[in-house]
């Protein structure tokens, strides 16, 4: 069914205060869940909210906490995130490092034990908005094989990072994997075969079949690099948060175990620089296909973002009808 | 000709020397040169020694200079490289803020008008080497296309990034790049056609002719998000030090203009984490072909020169005999 951004914001809402969640936190989490959705990130959308439910009604994510803040420096943050909601912790500790960046130069915070983020873009588009840029990394769990590896060993470990330009940021946002295993989830549900070089199969072997894919391993993106830049990043999240590593992470996937991999943002000031004009002359560079410009991140996701807004958008009907479900059960509950 | 890492460093410290470097700074430009030799990284290594000291009797480079310091704060540190040399000014720098990211946490610095670097993964090893991890970008001249593009408006911009761990740190280090131009005039000198996707002729069109390619543009590495981190990590680097961007990037592969690029490094205090446990599991996973042991990044470079440590390293005879001329031209200049 086709949905708009307020409506979505004002159920997710709703869902969340009704499971706890404080309004002004609710906000917070419906405003990720919601900007992914009208950004075309499927994936860190709506389909998350019924597991969040899920984890605020057993007790392994947390209602009310923002996380314990410690300063090690002016410029460097630790926070534990008591397993609270995932954008709480982390705009709790941004509104902390952002003002602190801006005085100093940089400022960072290293976070553990919070909820799944959520769209990593999100946080960087905020900050280089704000006129900073932002490097944001997390871990996640062991779905990725090493290159010349057959194992799930390595998360997908996502990067983002946001620059401030005119007309709008330029937002990295990318997990360090081939595809993500939401879509190979997508494929298995509609008996589409993969391609060729996106998964391996338990045993190793490459495999086009999504159902084996599930239970397989997926390829790191752009072959050796990728594979380097995805250990690298989640090896950096846990050597500077003291998280979980590899097989040993998990609670952004599920809705029994508590949340244990790490978060890091790094903020830092600007030099006065011609990123704008040099944006656009990369977009207005000659594109392979005259009907295809050349874009630059964030571009199509800006493009999308607006759509939305305007248009509003589409949401699978079985996702809308468990979510207006659990309106009903959380209600019933409270009463 | 076959030699070994000690000729090598004194005929570089000699040549460098000669043209008017102090002994310390000859030493530090040397042990970069040397060190890429070592690790098989020849693009960074002995290669660059003829049109650096070019640089130097032309006065692109400066024998002397190690840059202008300006504190923003104790965590942020920028310098004006005063076009000295890459790796004299960066360890400089270096020197400053490992001892403030060791108090303070995190500490960075955006540096300058400053000559190439190097290999990159040498400087985030020696942070690592030493505790702490390391986050290192610079930019470079543009080479690469966009994704979906067909001119050369992004450099190579390449990242490294060192974490502690036993028995050595991990290190990565690439370009963003599929190939990096200097394997590309390799295979023009060889008449050995290129792989295909690898390059773009002049006029936009893929090419397999390496001598077409070296007048057109290279692609970046791993398709679409390949091309999303290049841009964003050269106009990241761009954003925090105020350098040059894209085609108006000059100086690290000729012999005539200042080196108008930025370097940035930031280096950030780790927890305790079990990040050496983690990457030796990775090692032991499963590998896809059981006579290649999975490696994690750092390994085959570190392999590589113990290597070149014990036996020596091949050097190519015309660059060895260039090396050598210009020694007897600058002692003749001198006398």
């Amino acid at each position: 069914m086709r949905t708009d951004v307020a409506t979505a914001k004002v159920l997710s809402e709703e869902l969340l205060t009704l499971a706890g969640v404080p309004a002004a936190a609710a906000a917070q989490q419906a405003q990720l869940l919601v900007a992914a959705e009208a950004r075309g990130v499927r994936s860190h959308g709506l389909l998350r909210l019924p597991r969040l439910i899920t984890r605020l009604r057993n007790g392994t994510a947390s209602a009310t906490r923002t996380g314990i803040h410690s300063w090690f420096s002016p410029t460097y943050l630790s926070v534990d995130g008591e397993q609270g909601l995932g954008p709480v912790v982390a705009l709790a500790a941004l509104d902390r490092i952002v003002p602190a960046a801006r005085e100093h130069g940089i400022a960072c915070v290293a976070i553990t034990n919070n909820n799944h983020l959520g769209m990593l873009g999100w946080y960087a588009e905020q900050v280089a908005a704000d006129g900073l840029v932002c490097i944001a990394a997390t871990t996640s769990e062991a779905l990725v094989h090493p290159w010349g590896g057959t194992e799930a060993i390595i998360g997908t470990n996502p990067i983002s990072i946001g620059i401030p330009s005119c007309p709008r940021p330029l937002v990295l946002d990318m997990a360090t994997s081939e595809v993500s295993m939401g879509k190979i989830h997508e494929y298995a549900l509609r008996g589409q075969k993969l391609e060729e070089g996106w998964a391996l199969d338990r045993s190793g072997e490459p495999t086009i079949d999504a159902e084996e894919a599930i239970h397989g391993s997926i390829a790191p993106f752009g072959g050796a690099k990728g594979y380097a830049l995805g250990i690298a990043l989640g090896a950096m999240v846990t050597a500077i948060t003291g998280c979980a590593a590899g097989t040993a992470v998990a609670g952004t996937l599920d809705d029994v175990n508590p949340c244990n991999k790490g978060d890091m943002f790094v903020v830092i000031r600007c030099a006065d620089a011609p990123i704008s004009d040099y944006l656009d002359d990369v977009r207005s560079s000659r594109p392979a296909d005259p009907q295809h410009p050349v874009t630059v991140p964030g571009d199509r996701s800006a493009h999308c973002d607006a759509k939305s807004r305007k248009y509003g958008f589409e949401v699978p009907d079985d996702l809308w009808n468990r979510l207006s479900t659990l309106r009903q059960e959380l209600t019933a509950d409270r009463s």
